[in-house]
């Protein structure tokens, strides 16, 4: 459960409901379901124009996936692949083999299974890495889905107001009218912005993060990997796996890794 | 038939008719021939000015590609190559030979065709590049024409409408019209809103998926017309163009293909 | 000629003045001495900060080779780079030099020319590129002049209108000049959307387009004179040629080509 | 301290104030609680929905590093560097040792202590390498936190505004709180300018010219530090390191380094 | 003195002026001491938080730089190339040693002084491109604060416009006020608008070219360098520095040049 995710949508909206109580409306004057369809449905409609079907039906799955934490295990990472490259260093590779059943990691076991078949370094690094360029192009891909989403709304909206203006100008007779057919037409503006700067961009800007985030552990996954492959020195595969950590984590799990 | 293109197209068309009636408005105050001359055809005239004439003739070609699903058959490609592989362990690369004349796919057939006549591998690896990046340059170009329809569509939209407020302020006696006047003004803005938003840019958005998913059907060929020509380990063969599937999809196919 | 930069700009133009006619208005309501001034000559000053002397004198000759479609002959030069090819394999570089006199393209010319002095084939790549990226360089240089003009024009329209809606401000007494005023300030902004909409990105677009054609018959030439420095195969030759035209003329051009 | 950071906000909000009482108003029109949290706090919140929990939570922290001048001493760094070349040089590289004791600089000591190790040259690049990368990685990242804060706050100013604006249009009956009401409306489009103009996008600039700044700095010890390993000729160390400076200061630096 | 930088200042100013009077404002309505004070004093201070204090003060230094039209000869250049590469294969590399005295180029000097010393071809590069790569940070350093300008005066003009907006809404009740309040309120956009347009966005403009310009010269004078070290035959060396100039300076210097 993404805490942050939560609190930040709640917490935005619930500025936006005050604001509406201290300008002196009230929630009923913000809520006009055509203007619900014009916008938010019309530009998930515009969505479908511009993706796959499979694409649009699974963007609900992907707004989801900002509901978590995504939890990588850093460290744990670091140790594992420490370890491994010990044993490998004084019993020989194939000694990872035994070790390669218990691995949760599909993307580790995967480069080691070749490590301990005899693969040539450059096909392992290929492999690798092509599996970490598709899913960041997969990544990307998802993103752009939230960030065609987070334009059309506000485009939507405000093509919405236009609608409702050329229909107000046709009819100006009713002056007492002119107010509330603007406030109408304006409604469709008011959605397509929360859309984009409430929920859209934020949520784009978080899966852009946990791709970020996914990226870096497995290039470190592939320098472990790679370093194994080598027979390097723990110690050196310990500095190169230690530069991917911030500073602050840096210094905790150095203390503890490199003391022996 | 891309049914999500139709979806598309068609829903949000409703969501905006939908819109003017609840405006109060009906169908015909938003039709004006003169602002469909000013707005689309004066912007497509721009794309004269912009583009060569047989690229502005063939951009509704271009659109209508947005109509049907691309078909690149990934599993049938992958299963394809596989046993290409195989065969020419089993049989020398020469055997590929026969099986070159039933192959559909032109660039496939190609690249293979250069390995059986025995070229050298840095001249195979060239020429498929050059032909993948010329037919990624031509998309590109295709979806720049689109791109600037979808710009300068509100443009000449907002240009309608100043032009339309030049009239009217000079002629302010009649305050009856007013309202009309300012409504016709606007309607040029609201075609342009609507060529932009729901019709272009989603289609450019298409077009770019595509190209996407045909540049990475042909890096696939490519890397496995190389990987017979060096003569790979067909497991390693797999396991590279596995890396181009989704995690979904390549579950399925991996049981089957690595199951001999 | 480009017919279609002619047809573009009329076009465009025909249906600027439809729309000022069925606006009520008439041509001399959008004719302001003063807003051209303002407009076009301050947006023309001011790209006089922004580049050289002899840069902006020489804009309206860059805005002119948009008037003519530029011809490259990419035909020509295939078959061409093909027939040289053949003459080298039979009868040895050198009998090349008879040719290079009648030979019109200056790039290809240069570029044979050190091939029959026998220059390494780095020096021939590295000159030959050296002068196609000089002719991106000086190509990027000039579409950024039209670049800067296309933003400087809107901007200083909107500077007019600001400029002519203070001094309307100031002076609100006589209620029937406020429209007359208004429309005044709003034709600087009528004019700087024409300049961009309608002539400075449009051919900005265009010479965009010159550029990509250029780079691309350039980058065929050098990929042919290194291929006939290298001695390759005819066919290799072709296949690497061919690659660059679109599949439509590929197709004839192969035809032709490979049959012998 | 950085004095400019303080002279800029404190500079630029005394204009502000300045304008306010110079526009007629007092200083209580532009406060309004409600309106700070819709754009500050609402756009806060929306930046919750974007980042992790300890990312939003250390915001604060970022900003507050504008607040002095990071020192990273550049000549002290190549009076150092040389005087370790010339020992290395004349005593071996083991001779360096002591000398890493008593030095602060903890990526040059990284590094030192990787050449008197011996290790090969490849892994000190990449291992230093990689570190300034991850570094660059983790200033990118903080920066786009205030970027998106700096899009946000308008974002939510203008929602805000448009919030406003509706419960006004809804009740125009009483023209005499016309005014007033948009007015309160235009607040929160005014604080989002605010956050944006005068706080968020300058701080962005300074922390991105502090990332620039330490990036030479690091840039320059790998080249001290590669080139101490290779055991090069200190006068083209010192070339090396002063195409780092700026002319005046490399001039002034020069005479002294390289009078000797 | 760069004529075209004055004509394009006092050019775009007169039509301003122009525009005023025609207008049929005074040059006075145009003039408010806060409004400068707000928009350009104000973005003044909010360069302070984005940039050091030095950066600061020596802004209008920087634009002070485009006052003048810098003189690099590359005629000169060529030829003093030309004649060190016939006498570096006449006499040998160390016979340029004498000739280096009287150098005024600084980076020619340098280089060539590396050359006569014999450095390794390496090292002259990488100290001939760090020395290039400064440069251009440095100037890419000094545009950005142009450019960080040119964006904070239009914001600082609008948030003065959006001030001066809510303190004339607050007091609707003098009806007669509305109108100039509202210029006034108008004037810092007016001024925002001119930095932006007239003023710094050209300016910014000039100095990139001035660095293209001095790019490609020094470009040039590596390629230089390093084909003397090299012992190139001059006639290649002419080929290559000729493929830097634009065609119309090339024919003539090439005619001179390959005459012998």
């Amino acid at each position: 459960m993404d805490l942050a995710t939560i609190i930040g949508l709640v917490g935005a909206f619930a500025m936006l409901v005050m604001a509406i109580f201290t300008s002196g409306g009230t929630i009923m004057t913000y809520v006009d379901i055509p203007s619900v369809f014009m916008t938010i449905v019309g530009s998930y409609f515009a969505l479908f124009t511009s993706y796959s079907m499979s694409d649009v039906l699974g963007v609900f799955k992907i707004i989801g996936l900002t509901m978590r934490v995504p939890k990588f295990g850093e460290q744990a990472i670091i140790t594992k692949l420490m370890s491994f490259a010990e044993k490998a260093r004084r019993e020989g590779i194939l000694a990872l083999e035994e070790e390669l059943e218990d691995l949760d990691d599909e993307f580790m076991k995967k480069g080691l299974r070749l490590v301990v078949d005899g693969s040539d370094v450059e096909i392992i690094r290929t492999l690798m890495e092509n599996e970490l360029n598709a899913m960041q192009a997969r990544h990307a891909y998802r993103i752009g889905i939230i960030d065609a989403w987070s334009k059309l709304a506000p485009g939507m909206g405000m093509l919405g107001t236009v609608t409702g203006l050329i229909a107000m100008m046709k009819n100006l007779e009713d002056k007492s009218q002119i107010g509330p057919n603007m406030a109408v037409a304006l409604v469709t503006t008011f959605y397509g912005a929360i859309m984009a700067n409430m929920v859209l961009i934020p949520i784009m800007t978080k899966l852009k993060s946990h791709d970020a985030a996914e990226t870096q552990v497995k290039e470190m996954i592939i320098e472990g990997v790679l370093s194994i492959q080598a027979g390097d020195n723990p110690r050196i595969l310990a500095l190169k796996l230690l530069s991917y950590l911030d500073p602050v984590t840096r210094k905790s799990v150095e203390a503890e890794i490199l003391k022996d």
